[in-house]
């Protein structure tokens, strides 16, 4: 039942031979891996105008410059990154570049930066994307939290049907969202060119009143705006983490899905980030109605039909911006997972090829985090790029070293000089992103941002934690100077409550084991049962000792672990091997009508050590038991129907 | 944790041997046992005035007939039940009864007409009991159902506890109430006597037009009434139950105690309804004041201390009348499980030698009622006594028959006249039980009576049901015929993911058990890792063949199982045991960070048949692990802590 669901969903398993099948070309490789950067410049401006806003209207005219430092900083990672992408083919997300270059602290701090900004993307994207449908729909506005947690869990599902198949879906909301943003340039030129372009609707609000610029606030307020603006850059790192996905030649391919999506972002947001000055667009406190919607209302006009195309695509983009995530995460989480950082069941690929237990992490956490936030996204977002311009840096960093070291190995003229080429483009970018993860870093702290810190420290420490632990585990259980050796002597127990066929069959299978010592133990509950029993077994004749263990408060557990112990301290290189004879049934409710006595004896032997537990599963109901002693046919083939 | 709370609330386990110490003394078996037959005269009249209300002012003079009627068949019961007191001095329940003398179909009838009951009488008792709080605290009513359920809760617990002591904790509300009813009773007395007693609140309501005395419909409302008044009757069967929990001379004490109960019940029943009719209390629809209430108001002055004393007293009484079906109801479920009619598990006794599962059975399934109905004393009132007079009536035929067998086998004259006398006694009460349970079911049926009706049905199937497939496994797994003989070969098979000592433990064990055959299996994951196992394998020149499994899916279970399954079809009855080494965590943490598939792996190889799972466990940080294989000493004291 939960099986045919889950195919439903999910789909049928897919062999790992078929692994190599789920390669993205470059037309489906922008919309999986740039939706995100891409997206966020339908709130970057938002950010910016926003901060401004409380410098009066001289401050506001600062917004183009402060969205061309914004531009400047988005091609210098773009730039940066594009060498990443052709020095670490098989993927170079940050964790990778800084373990390999800058060590394991560095590395984990990185990883850690990576986890919560995947995290805080999801939830980001999903809640901005609901904004702009209850920016179009406002009835929809009471509903924020249940649509977007309902978002994130269909990215989850089709994420978990695999890359490709999740990448064509996802396709269209990103070509529509890039196709009307251009059009509506185009048509915002057109009206401005006749004179019938109005303003926004927030144009008249009452602002400050303007405050002398020059001054210690004004620059605050620039850098303030500047940090907020640098959400645009978002998602940046995602494809050099995910070369592997790109098909041949993958770096290439990655590099120039790079190099697009940073043509794109710039356009869009320049053309945005212009357009909301020349409509003098201000940011409500509440983000509703969000300044894109507005400048859509301007140009389109505001019940038109294109004005709810382009809020639906907004929304589109938005809300699968989170897909970015979906494919970082359990990537990273795999490679956390096989290098002992997380809980290896991160590094299982399940049935579909993708990463399934990353999938639904990174969902369980997002979700946590919209129902605690309450789907409220200026509380959300300032917990946001501390984690991207975290790991931004190290990885900067760590590619300066990469090629410090390419250099030492290379002697061919050419090649040094193109590594050197690379290494000045990583170094500004180094320089670039470590002043702005400082202003981040200043700038937001006090405003939430700690409660992401605080969640990297945590989630740091863990990941070394976990990684020491295995470590230990794995010194421990080496084999290394191991001889397999037998154990001095094999005690077995079968344990019978009555004669019937289960207890016979586990007793013929523990002397087939041939042990040293063979006795049948039973726990006395009822003294007339036991009395009856020890008469059968004596009646029978059987060749084994039956030994009857008293059970004052009618727990078997108890007797037998106090047995067994004293047995083990008389033998204490002995293994003592249990033997119970359980009841496999065929319907679920038939498990009902047995004791389930077995399974909590079972539960306490487990820690009882130099006991090993043997199960003699009879299966109820079933012709085909395997041997069963000398069991008359026509008995054996009495099957069960209620 | 858990186990500390439930040591809290419930007590420490108790041996077997102190079974007897839990033994009543008459003077708290009264309020253990009769609380319910005692706490319905609370609302008998109600029942009985609500219907003749109907017929008017000169249906309501009957009142005191009806009352009568009641009272006669009060004592006819009671008087039955004393001779099933001596018949059956280890318990002559409904079911017992029945099934000695009436066979196994009329024996379930009584079953479930009694099962179905006990769960009512909790229902029913708490839910009044609620009400007579909320009567005189009106600003509690909407939290009725709450409160319903809170109480059940308190009992389950009190009764988890042990009968003995719950006893002791219920005879203060008991002798409470007797107490202070008959103090109104003399307080009436004396008022009526100065004239001073004023009517009830009700005494004025508006009432039908007078109806023609004597008509067709006077006389169904007169039978209705007294199908009502029959309420008074509920519990009645709990002493001939309950007889062995009674000191000796266990059946002279039950039937003392069934007298007692007798004649206070009539006292307090005849004394309530006598009163209603001289106040002239009407009964509201919705039962809010109750007409016990009404009546203490009258006597006692609404605001005066005595009135809230006597509606604690009705409340506690009312309440603790629930705890006659948590005395009732788990002993019979026991002898039900042990007579595999019910699933074993409800035959055994919990720490404290109660019959804990029955007890939670119960209360589960009355919270359900009284959620499900919204604790609405009217709806549920309609489902009680269908079942009480099934089982009455089956219990007094069944006397009856039991008595003419016994006279049978008696040859002396005195002894004979003995039994004649009480086959005579519940011959009475035999067709006195019949007549009211055609009554009830013509008179109840289409009031929601046909649920319980319905529920007996079920039960009686269910029950039938349970024992048949008790009996076809008990065919199955007899050995009647059966010589332990040997398995024809044991084909061990050893799991292996890597080379680590868990793995060479398992594979030391499987060697000591000298199976016919023995090899090692791993799954082939990734390629790389088992290269390299099946290197390691070879350089280390172990004894035994590494067989190699694909696992295209990821998926461990299905190759193997796939495999055993090809094994047995060669060798039919040889019986395969894989070995699986498994880690033991001491923390519940370390679990998440080991993978779980061994569990994966033995669940599904459970249901293959001829296969037995040897589970070899590997404590991670113990020092004591048994048999070791030749460990260094000092990397076995390795312990592990993060």
């Amino acid at each position: 039942m939960s099986l045919l669901l889950k195919r439903l969903l999910v789909g049928r398993p897919m062999r790992s031979a078929r692994l190599g099948e789920t390669l993205l070309p470059t037309w489906l490789a922008l919309p999986v891996f740039c939706s995100d950067p891409i997206s966020s410049v339908a709130y970057a401006t938002e950010q910016i105008v926003l901060v401004l806003a409380a410098g009066g209207l001289a401050a506001l005219t600062q917004t183009p410059w402060v969205g061309l430092a914004v531009v400047m900083l988005l091609v210098v990672v773009v730039a940066s990154y594009r060498q990443t992408c052709f020095a670490y083919p098989n993927g170079g997300g940050a964790f990778v570049v800084s373990r390999d270059n800058l060590g394991e602290t560095a590395a984990l701090v990185a990883a850690s930066a990576l986890l919560v900004d995947y995290v805080m993307t999801v939830a980001v994207s999903v809640v901005s994307g609901v904004v702009a449908i209850t920016s179009a729909l406002p009835e929809l506005a009471p509903h924020a939290v249940a649509l977007s947690v309902g978002f994130v869990v269909v990215l989850a599902l089709a994420n978990l049907r695999g890359t490709k198949e999740s990448g064509r879906a996802f396709a269209v909301p990103t070509y529509a969202f890039i196709g009307l943003t251009l059009l509506m340039f185009v048509v915002a030129a057109v009206k401005g060119w006749g004179g019938t372009l109005a303003l926004a609707e927030t144009a008249r609000l009452p602002l400050p009143a303007t405050i002398h610029i020059g001054g210690m606030f004004t620059v605050i307020l620039l850098v303030r705006a500047f940090a907020s603006g640098c959400t645009a850059l978002t998602g940046v790192e995602a494809i050099s983490n995910g070369v592997p996905a790109f098909r041949k030649p993958k770096s290439r391919n990655a590099a120039l899905t790079l190099t697009l999506m940073g043509v794109i972002a710039v356009t869009l947001f320049a053309g945005i980030t212009l357009l909301a000055v020349r409509l003098q667009a201000c940011a409500e406190p509440d983000g509703n109605p969000s300044v894109i919607s507005q400048i859509a209302t301007s140009v389109f006009g505001g019940g038109s039909a294109l004005f709810y195309l382009f809020q639906a695509a907004t929304a589109g983009i938005l809300i699968l911006a989170a897909n970015t995530a979906f494919n970082g995460f359990p990537v990273l989480a795999s490679i956390l997972g096989r290098d002992r950082y997380l809980p290896r069941q991160l590094h299982n690929r399940g049935d579909r090829l993708v990463f399934s237990n990353g999938i639904l992490l990174l969902a369980g956490v997002a979700v946590a985090l919209i129902v605690g936030f309450d789907a409220n996204i200026d509380k959300l977002i300032q917990l946001y790029i501390i984690g991207v311009f975290t790991s931004f840096t190290l990885s900067q960093v760590g590619m300066v070293r990469h090629w410090t070291r390419e250099l030492a190995d290379e002697r061919q003229p050419r090649r040094r000089r193109s590594i050197r080429r690379s290494q000045a483009i990583n170094l500004v970018g180094a320089v670039s992103t470590t002043v702005v993860l400082v202003v981040v870093f200043a700038t937001k702290v006090a405003h939430g941002a700690w409660l992401a810190v605080t969640a990297m420290i945590l989630l740091f420490f863990v990941m070394r934690g976990i990684n020491r632990y295995y470590a230990r585990v794995s010194h421990e259980i080496s084999a290394e100077d191991v001889a397999p050796t037998l154990p001095a002597r094999v005690h077995a127990i079968v344990l019978v409550s009555r004669l019937h066929r289960p207890a016979l069959r586990a007793l013929a299978l523990a002397r087939a084991t041939r042990p040293d010592v063979l006795e049948a133990v039973t726990m006395e509950l009822d003294a007339a049962e036991t009395r009856e029993l020890v008469g059968e077994w004596a009646r029978r004749d059987l060749p084994v000792r039956l030994k009857v263990l008293a059970a004052p408060y009618r727990d078997l557990a108890q007797p037998l672990v106090e047995y067994v112990r004293e047995l083990r301290r008389y033998e204490p290189r002995s293994v003592i091997t249990v033997f119970i004879p359980e009841y496999v049934t065929t319907r679920w409710w038939q498990n009902l009508l047995h004791n389930q006595s077995a399974l909590r004896l079972k539960g306490r032997l487990l820690f009882t050590p130099g006991v090993v537990v043997v199960n003699v599963p009879y299966h109820l109901g079933v012709v085909d038991q395997g041997w069963l002693g000398a069991a008359a046919p026509e008995q054996v083939g009495t099957t069960l129907k209620l």
